[in-house]
């Protein structure tokens, strides 16, 4: 279950475990990758996945100590305190704000109220889910999530400071998908605060690994 | 901003405000109850909320400093932090598992996986969302999440233990909202856990305070 006393991560192209790989290069703690690569065709994931990760889920991280994590913002929450001891990413820089409670607030935000949403948007795109009926709830309501976050942004360079810390890490993934689908307009500040994420040196390394695409306009065809 | 040194939950009936009122009386803090009552035609919240809350949205904490908190899992963090000084809801009697890990993992499992195949549902009970296209993947899915946290509750009496923590008061809305509506089938450890959970008198308490219905078939109707 372990590799050599090394984290390794179970990834998968074109998902969100895309936040996590940035994670782990921004820590720049050694790590042992393990990228899965979807069926080009049903963009499903790959029998090799659902054989090395006990629910088939990517990210799975495999701690050190061989033991198998699920869900994105739990694994940051154990790299961030098992490797990030000097608390570089847990609000450096982070003015006006308890860096405990926005790391919480914000981050519930992004995987519990952001992320529905733009699962029911990608429902409507594909066709499934009619908007109509329910006086176009979902479209409306992630413009105000939107608003609110260019809110919280605020004069920041990141939601926690100088340094990104939780929620950017996990917001990354939400607009990455909506901005590349086109179904999100930013407001300046998010605008900004995306560029400066593309830019960085720890996104450009995560981006480089190898079988890495990126293109979450996939999910539109269907 | 605040009310005599005490915290503050803005409460919202039949919703999922809920848990964390009967956090709240699991903690034996004392605290004010604001109780906003939803319009009995359109299930909607009513001024009152969108007045008292920077985002008219239920549940908000006002801390004792008069800090306004949103989300569940936050708002739950902080009480935790704040007055379970002796952590008894935070992993007393847990076998095997790393207490903050489990809470992490499980706490997440059921925001941001379990919640929004839950929201899916209830789309597709309004008749919005047609799952035929979709390879009916909303129901067996979630019947694939209710049997790993079947598994996962074990010979716990709670998922933190002895005593519920996070994940159980997080996961006693959703729960709640899919049993009563009768879409989903709880194995014997989850049945068991949910009438354990309504026989206690944290829970017996939350439910006698004043204006509290938690009918949650109302959402049926449409």
């Amino acid at each position: 279950m372990t590799s050599g006393g090394l984290p390794t991560l179970h990834h998968l192209n074109n998902s969100q475990s895309q936040r996590v790989l940035w994670l782990l290069e921004e820590l720049e703690v050694p790590y042992t990758l393990v990228t899965h690569i979807r069926d080009p065709v049903t963009h499903r994931s790959p029998p090799s996945l659902h054989e090395a990760t006990p629910l088939g889920k990517a990210p799975t991280l495999v701690t050190a100590d061989g033991v198998s994590i699920i869900e994105c913002s739990a694994i940051m929450a154990y790299l961030l305190k098992t490797y990030d001891t000097s608390r570089k990413f847990q609000g450096v820089g982070l003015i006006g704000h308890d860096p405990f409670l926005r790391d919480e607030v914000l981050t519930s935000y992004t995987s519990a109220s952001v992320s529905p949403f733009t699962i029911a948007l990608i429902f409507i795109h594909w066709g499934i889910l009619s908007d109509n009926s329910a006086g176009k709830v979902v479209e409306p309501t992630l413009a105000s999530m939107y608003e609110f976050l260019e809110a919280q942004l605020g004069e920041q360079d990141y939601f926690m400071g100088t340094t990104p810390g939780r929620p950017d890490f996990m917001l990354s993934w939400e607009v990455d998908f909506a901005v590349q689908n086109g179904w999100v307009e930013l407001g300046p500040k998010l605008k900004a605060w995306r560029e400066r994420i593309l830019a960085s040196s720890g996104w450009k390394r995560a981006m480089e690994k190898p079988g890495l695409p990126y293109d979450l306009t996939s999910f539109k065809k269907r």
